[in-house]
């Protein structure tokens, strides 16, 4: 199998992917191959700084960039050599089989629905992303590929984020829960009320409503809810962290035993980063679509890089699309 | 005026109610009179360990109470006599102005909502909260009255949070932000695209979008958005602190020096565990109605009670009602 990255995406492009992928490609075993897909000068400039004989690495030219701010629109019209799209070009026309990306997320998400074919049956790809919780972690999704979402979208969401937390996390029948303002059947908007009624009747492991509090609380092990109400949720907790330590910090202020305290704690604190630290993960799997794409966080690491393209191995030797597929038509009367 | 302090709502009543309305009673200085709504009896055993001679406290007799756990609406229909459907007749019949409530939110807003006058021109009262900020607090509007909205309710709860934090914290020409999921007014869903569109012809100081992260950085005084996603963020916000203290409490474990790093720095932890705690703030106002109500948190404490009752009394000395009815006719071309 090949998997594309995306060695111009990211805020430490091209020298986070290549490493990551150089790391990748030596732990990859003749299970995959490597494209890097960017600049082939800069490609080559950064490559030379590692010894990379033998390894299962190949460069595919690609001349643009799209910048991380960039509207992803406008960039997809006017750069059709940038990475992103070359990236999806490569998977449309089976020279790779998975892509990942750090760049511009907006781009690498339209330009992979735009490019890429759906899996029967899914009206709209969905977006999942990782939140820790005091019991592991969660998938929320939708996080931001569909703002406006109908019943049978979020019924689509529950069962792909359910199928990848069953195969990718090893977690057998996992508890799917419905992001609403109450536990009630009969409370939230019109849109989770009627998702409610579905995921009743789906072949989920569905627990019912969950709240705000409950995500972290890890209640449930996904979390399903419409992109526009991920995408908030799922910013706003990545701002947790630092709003929290930050108020710490002041609290603690030039009073020497507390510093000397946060000084002790300072472990801790690291661990406690760690955990919240979405990096960690790697990328977040857009679900939906007939081929794999990983999308990973624009600050990404080679660690996180690398990390990203071990998911995008694992979602294709589970076979996950074609799992996927079933388990829709399953809860499709198909 | 005459602030009408439901007796028997909350965790803790009719203590910590009746404890924080007589402390309430002892700083009013003929400002206001408090009348207690509850069961006589229980009230009346309550009062008498306090010494009350000549404090502004009246009783009025509510046979029953609405659980907290009860559902509102079979709760109004079939516990006419209870103390939160008493004190909504108070205020109907102007034997009360103001309200202040611990108990069952649900059944408090819907009883207001139902018996209560809207001001002129308000199609929805909005419910807004407190969310401590770096830089101090945001309001954010609407957090759990209406789940399905329409723009110009958006625009309304932008107008009424920009009014009562004008004259309620004293910041002048809040910046008054639209949650979404990024910062192009292209951004979001059919609601917030429509909401931007009003809100940039309004008379608010809006600086735009907001995203999640945003909220906790204090980018604006006055975060609008539907009740839906506005609960969802705030019993998010409300898991955090705990969520974080935990972890970093596993984390800590048996490690000494790490255990001394807490021991040394608990009084920061417990200033920030003070600014995160929402009691501090007493109630929540909900804003549109031709009366003042606030609604205090289920496991109010006496000084968040009391803390309450100085919300309802300063929404009064201000004539808020009066203000927003003027505020929300000028944006609404009358």
């Amino acid at each position: 199998m090949r998997i594309a990255v995306d060695a111009m995406g990211g805020d430490f492009a091209p020298e986070s992917p290549v490493d990551g992928a150089i790391q990748a490609a030596r732990v990859a075993r003749g299970r995959y191959e490597i494209i890097l897909v960017g600049d082939e000068n800069l490609i080559r400039r950064e490559i030379a700084k590692y010894s990379i004989k033998n390894l299962p690495i190949q460069i595919y030219h690609a001349s643009e960039v799209i910048g991380m701010e960039e509207s992803p629109t406008h960039a997809l019209r006017s750069k059709k050599d940038s990475s992103i799209v070359v990236s999806s070009q490569l998977l449309k026309k089976d020279l790779a089989d998975a892509v990942v990306s750090a760049g511009n997320t907006g781009a690498f998400m339209a330009s992979s629905l735009l490019t890429l074919g759906r899996l029967p049956k899914v009206n709209r790809p969905g977006l999942g992303s990782f939140i820790p919780t005091e019991k592991g972690l969660c998938v929320l999704i939708d996080v931001g590929a569909n703002s406006d979402c109908k019943p049978l979208n979020l019924l689509q969401f529950a069962v792909m984020g359910s199928v990848y937390v069953e195969h990718i996390f090893d977690i057998s029948r996992p508890k799917v829960g419905l992001l609403n303002i109450g536990e009630e059947e009969s409370k939230g908007n019109e849109l989770v009320r009627e998702s409610h009624k579905l995921l009743k009747e789906s072949t989920l492991n569905f627990i019912g409503n969950v709240e705000g509090r409950d995500i972290f609380g890890g209640l449930a092990e996904v979390v399903v809810c419409d992109g526009f109400v991920g995408n908030i949720v799922l910013k706003f907790a990545e701002s947790v962290v630092g709003m929290f330590t930050r108020t710490l910090k002041k609290n603690v202020g030039h009073n020497i035993p507390a510093n000397v305290g946060a000084l002790l704690m300072k472990p801790a604190f690291r661990k406690l980063k760690k955990i919240m630290d979405y990096q960690e993960y790697g990328g977040v799997p857009l679900l939906g679509l007939n081929k794999v794409c990983v999308v990973s966080h624009g600050r990404s690491s080679p660690k996180a890089i690398r990390n990203a393209i071990r998911e995008a191995r694992k979602m294709m030797e589970q076979d996950l699309n074609h799992k996927l597929m079933l388990e829709i038509a399953r809860n499709q009367g198909a």
